[in-house]
């Protein structure tokens, strides 16, 4: 029975990391005396080790070890033998390229629907969905593949940003975007702004957080989900 | 010799499309009677007739006709054949997709490279430099290949947005992603603001726009540059 944390960000603004979600983390890995960080993402740059020492520090608040998926030769066994899992924020083209360098997509993507307890935030969020294609990163690296684990039947769009009405920048705005993306693909995107997570339990699939979400269909006018909403059928 | 205007937007909060920036177009376009127009970017989707409708109203109040590349069938002769060539903002993906779909990415860099007059604004401006791997867009189509133009010997990022100082938004900062890019890439990348642009006269590459750019430099700190600076050197 999947287990899954896929929250828009790992920190919030003025908080410490992980610290707002702490709750639910604790439940998430509940026995657990050990899970796999996947490192990848790597936010600025940060190096695997570090970033690794980053997750593990809050996890030892949880009486939990953590070892980083970049000191294992045997990478595919790390994964299927994992207790849990969390895969951190960053760059989104560079996690799935190391992750389809390793060949690591089917593994992780077994292990998460076989029950394996989950948890992402904002470039490892991206990937439980069907594509990468509505990440906000720049492509600073070529990947062979935008599919991902699809461990939810749609995709996501961390860090979701409302449009400023007092703004005068002239970029696109984030809602824009994901129209652009909805001339090319049906799948649908959920806006996930920071403080909302997503609950997976099973084939439930629920919004936490307090806060709406933004939900973009093909074809249809951006509707508001309110926290709590039941998106188990969404496809 | 080379003639380019690459502009960091088309248009100005609260102005109308390319006016800002309208004298230095009729004299980038002088003497030219029809231009070409690479609509392939559709920022929000436009199709691309109704794009390249937008362009023709503008290019009217100079005297100049517009005609879309779509329009021709044989398009590596529209392009070697064009007197004036611009390329409108929109996804750098799609745009660069459909570059490569059909050969177009050689024959564009050897028109502008021979002195065809470019004007490129936001997507069409991302791919006059080396690659598009700085773009803000999101991949929402799959392209063979980054690597763009290459007029300029560095990258842009068109509409470079500073981190907003009362920001209490947690995603990446524009500089963060570029200082990720300069993870794995060496290529200067300069952060135009809305409002500036590049004219580019021979090897001569100045910015203009009345704004300052932020230059980032792989394992450099970034700077600012003054309106008027010449970037020429900048490799």
């Amino acid at each position: 029975m999947k287990k899954m944390i896929i929250a828009s960000t790992s920190t919030l603004h003025g908080g410490q990391y992980l610290e707002y979600i702490k709750d639910q983390i604790a439940s998430l890995f509940e026995g657990r005396k050990s899970i796999l960080f996947v490192p990848f993402a790597r936010p600025g740059g940060i190096s695997w080790d570090d970033y690794t020492s980053r997750a593990a520090t809050f996890f030892r608040t949880l009486g939990i070890d953590v070892r980083g998926l970049h000191e294992f030769e045997d990478k595919v066994e790390a994964i299927s033998q994992a207790e849990g899992i969390f895969t951190g924020g960053g760059n989104t083209f560079v996690l799935v390229n190391e992750l389809y360098r390793h060949n690591l997509m089917p593994v992780l993507k077994e292990a998460v629907n076989s029950g394996t307890p989950y948890l992402g935030s904002s470039a490892g969020s991206n990937i439980t969905g069907l594509s990468m294609q509505t990440t906000n990163d720049m492509p600073i690296v070529q990947v062979p593949d935008y599919r991902t684990i699809g461990a939810i039947p749609f995709n996501l769009n961390p860090h979701y940003l409302d449009p400023d009405p007092e703004g005068k920048h002239m970029g696109e705005t984030r809602e824009t975007r994901i129209k652009e993306f909805h001339i090319y693909n049906s799948v649908p995107v959920l806006g996930l702004r920071e403080g909302s997570w997503l609950n997976v339990s099973g084939d439930k699939i629920t919004l936490e957080g307090g806060l709406e979400a933004r939900l973009f269909r093909q074809g249809k006018e951006a509707t508001e989900l309110e926290s709590g909403s039941d998106l188990s059928g969404l496809r």
